[in-house]
């Protein structure tokens, strides 16, 4: 009796996983997609602020460019790997959009999709500290705000924090994903 | 025929995989407690850093607290709810030892784990951040240094940075443990 229950579960799965299993391997793909486009822009955005932004003020003309704060060079190294790791990611993709049944490579994905999480997250979080000392200062620090001699500098390099945050939201919904294909095979 | 190697493929993995399961959900409990104790020490050292450090330099007495910057408290309160989290996480994890074969809840947990490997990650970069340049100061942007005054509370701070990315190792590993104990079912 329990080997006809066995039996019966293995034929219901096998009847409909491949069908909802494609369906999330396809939405991986899409997703994929967005977290690179989200990742390259924000290294691109924040990488190209190198711009000359003559300000007079008494004595100096000053240059604000992304890699006077090595904050967001870390900013620029690590939405440029994590979105060079999402395009090699794109071939397991589609390999598990043709068989969609594979777990190995899911479950390899899901891990290096955990660890780019973290490099994303570390990498967006630590800019997001310095654009809000940039806009806030800290008056207990001595640091003054240079958000309001620096304007255009500024919004972009909050900007370029959007593109980070899309990426961290897309990997935890990859995660989950791959997780629910892995348990379905 | 087909239905043979399914039973028979059905009755391999109820035979073999329990054991691993079983493997694995141990250590996902005692990974958690790691963590546990990872992320209250982090939330503890750094809340804790509200103590006076009496500096006299020509006119001011200065005192340094956490609550001074914004991160920190960030960071405390990430690293609060975090383990709280791993604290309730604990149930399902004593659950899935006892039935190794659950796959709902593990799932749940892929997706909860990752949250919270998100916002560990953010309060641990960006308060990083902070105390990178609590230590370095910034020229460019006429942030001073200011371990060289306060010294000890540099040291507690950064000290508090290492519970966290403990945690956020553990949860890497929790997610990819996590992961193949869902595929094998």
């Amino acid at each position: 009796m329990a080997k006809v229950v066995q039996l019966e579960h293995g034929e219901a799965s096998t009847g409909s996983s491949p069908g909802i299993n494609k369906g999330i391997s396809i939405l991986d793909f899409i997703l994929r997609i967005v977290a690179v486009i989200g990742t390259l822009a924000s290294a691109i955005a924040m990488g190209t602020t190198n711009e000359t932004l003559p300000f007079f003020t008494q004595f100096i003309q000053f240059r604000a460019q992304y890699s006077d704060l090595p904050t967001f060079t870390f900013f620029v190294i690590a939405n440029a790997i994590v979105s060079a790791y999402l395009i090699l990611s794109l071939v397991p993709s589609i390999f598990h959009i043709v068989r969609s049944g594979a777990r190995t490579g899911r479950i390899a994905l899901v891990f290096f999709d955990s660890v780019s999480l973290a490099l994303l997250t570390a990498g967006a979080s630590a800019a997001a500290a310095i654009v809000y000392l940039a806009h806030k200062g800290n008056a207990k620090a001595n640091w003054f705000a240079i958000c309001q001699q620096f304007n255009s500098f500024c919004e972009r390099i909050s900007g370029a924090l959007i593109g980070s945050f899309v990426g961290i939201v897309v990997f935890i919904l990859l995660i989950s994903m791959s997780t629910v294909a892995v348990s379905r095979r």
